[in-house]
């Protein structure tokens, strides 16, 4: 979740804004500050987040002749004769494994695996929190994507899905297509479609509510890395077509020659018109901004040069890439951004519970493009009536998750 | 723990037998076949027996904000800056892996991963309930050991330990020590070490109780797996000197030329008479018998073979080589088996718990032989005066986790 989220080192976010820059949320940046001390203050009392629980209890050697032997050669039995009753006996194959090799954690970069622990721990509690879902962290010692692919693979019967986190790209393309065509259970890297998903969400209402229509609006997306490649292709099937992706050396053209293969490919759906230069130049005439990338990269002035009626998703953490009050300025009609404390949060949280949730319950082996665009259709109807500081429900909003993961089921059958 | 426990198919079982065989104890077989049942329908109706808790409440977000972004930037960047902060701001670097390839699960033998997972399970529910340990069951879809090992490696930085469960030998043995060698957390194969542990320890008592001393006495073992292998290995490094292995095919002695390595090896330490022939042929006038094989392979006139005050250890399940009372009929002073329903139950759940607790809350690397030993001799210990049916303590009494586990962190500092 490196572009949805808030976590970054408040040191080195005040040094990159520098003293001068007057947009610099000091006061902000302070309270993340309390937050981060609040945070290892909770973490150390509690000793982590997560603990394991046993669900049959063990009072005496009658409970132990049930939970383990030798009653337990019962189950084992059983689904030595029919695998898919590990399903109905056992809770880690209801599980998801959290894995990460800590290279792209939060906004902080590659802190390696133990340093990414807490973060997987976080969703684990989310998944159980939102989904009752039981997952499992697993942070990885290697970062070669051969490696990762083999380990994953190897523990992979234990659980029935994957979600591939904190992945630099573009190495979490490589992992996510090889794990989906070798394993029999949904594999999905957050970053990319949980990502995707909540922004098709929040674009389909941001258009209902400024009467725009999605063949024809113009979106320009900054940042193409796990996030930015799949809001990209997600947006594309759900049939947008006026599409240009900037990375941090501007629109991403046939006339650049440091073009990596994944940002050649993307611009067989990106670009139409041939386009070259600044974000700046793309953003002229735009409808949407879908910014995945850094802090304080825009002002009102930038806002002023789009259509009007402009969107603008600001989801840079913890600084957006514009603040509200700025992009409001230069006469955005939409804003959104990854923050709590303004309206339109955009949050992975709202959609990796309920897409597990589906996929599990109904035993997919894979989570189709197509159920990740009727999961974004699904979300955006949980708000009956969309307005411009409502175009997300509240993560606390019981029907996210039933909405989502009844339109993977669907699907499934 | 496959030499360790009751499970297996009891139709399997029945035919082995036969039924013309005199010993062949049915009406316990009856009542395996309704643990069996009884344990299906609980493991159903709960869905496995682990889940995962969250110990920090998700109620707002200032939960949120605590546990998970932006607070949780906090243990992140300090595990960062300090690795071993894991251990005081994680769960997962505090639990264990229950790893199986599900290669030689309990005597089922190789059932695959998925069919594994019960038991793995029910190994986690024994560590919460025994030493209030996270631990996380991990099945493997390979049984190659280099395959294992690199899987073992890739996802060691989420744990605190590493137990290697039910791989059948002689894989068992070089995958733990490769590992061991690899990784800087400590990694232990239960069914070797757990159960030389509890031998270790019931052994001591028992040579208390006839007055033997363990220099002197001649001991045999059959079974040459994972436990006879780490059983013959930890009570030599205790002083015993007169020990012979056999395997299937009978002593192994130099004069076999059938020998895998692991069991010329264990030549070294084993046979020094050169005796050869059968284990009917080994055991006479020995003092000590140690089974770890199958189901009914002694009689009475066997053991009338071996010295007096014989001490016999039958834990073949869920049939012992030999029912104790026939072992009783034959003049054996002490007899231990595996199983509940007689007296001197020799089971590892007496010993991981507290091997792992005192390994984790000691951050040690490394499980020393030396650190098996004192647990032993500490397991020993708890029961105050030994008697013939009394060699080794309940597994329900308090005292056996913390003895352990205060025995491996003596020998940490």
């Amino acid at each position: 979740m490196a572009e949805l989220e808030y976590a970054q080192d408040s040191e080195s976010c005040a040094a990159r804004l520098g003293g001068s820059n007057p947009l610099a949320p000091t006061k902000i940046i302070k309270m993340k500050k309390d937050y981060q001390k609040l945070s290892i203050e909770a973490h150390r009392k509690a000793r982590g987040k997560i603990e394991i629980k046993g669900k049959l209890p063990i009072r005496n050697r009658e409970d132990l002749s049930l939970a383990y032997t030798p009653g337990v050669a019962g189950p084992a039995l059983a689904i030595a004769k029919n695998k898919s009753l590990a399903y109905d006996l056992t809770a880690t194959k209801n599980g998801v494994a959290i894995i990460s090799d800590g290279s792209a954690v939060l906004g902080l970069g590659n802190i390696g695996p133990e340093a990414a622990l807490p973060i997987m721990e976080g969703k684990a509690v989310l998944f159980k929190r939102f989904a009752n879902i039981d997952a499992f962290p697993i942070v990885l010692s290697t970062q070669n994507v051969d490696e990762i692919v083999a380990a994953v693979r190897a523990i992979a019967p234990t659980f029935g899905g994957i979600n591939l986190e904190d992945i630099s790209a573009p190495r979490c393309f490589e992992i996510e297509t090889r794990l989906k065509k070798e394993l029999s259970i949904p594999v999905m890297h957050d970053d990319q479609h949980g990502t995707a998903i909540v922004v098709l969400a929040g674009l389909i209402n941001a258009l209902k509510v400024v009467h725009k229509n999605k063949e024809s609006v113009k979106v320009v997306i900054n940042g193409a890395g796990a996030a930015g490649i799949a809001i990209v292709k997600l947006i594309h099937l759900y049939g947008l077509r006026h599409i240009v992706i900037c990375d941090s050396q501007g629109i991403i053209s046939k006339k650049r020659h440091d073009l990596t293969s994944v940002k050649k490919e993307i611009l067989k759906i990106t670009n139409r018109k041939n386009l070259s230069g600044l974000l700046t130049d793309a953003l002229k005439n735009a409808d949407v901004f879908i910014g995945v990338s850094k802090g304080n990269l825009l002002k009102s002035s930038d806002i002023k040069t789009m259509a009007s009626n402009a969107i603008v998703f600001a989801m840079a953490n913890p600084i957006p890439e514009i603040m509200p009050e700025e992009a409001k300025r230069g006469g955005a009609a939409i804003i959104a951004t990854g923050r709590s404390d303004f309206p339109n949060q955009i949050n992975n949280v709202l959609v990796f519970p309920g897409i597990f949730k589906g996929a599990i319950e109904s035993r997919i082996s894979q989570i189709t493009d197509k159920m990740k665009i009727e999961a974004a259709q699904a979300l955006a109807r949980v708000v009956k009536k969309p307005t411009a500081t409502k175009i997300i429900p509240d993560i606390f909003n019981k029907k996210v998750v039933l909405a989502i993961s009844n339109a993977v089921k669907r699907l499934a059958t």
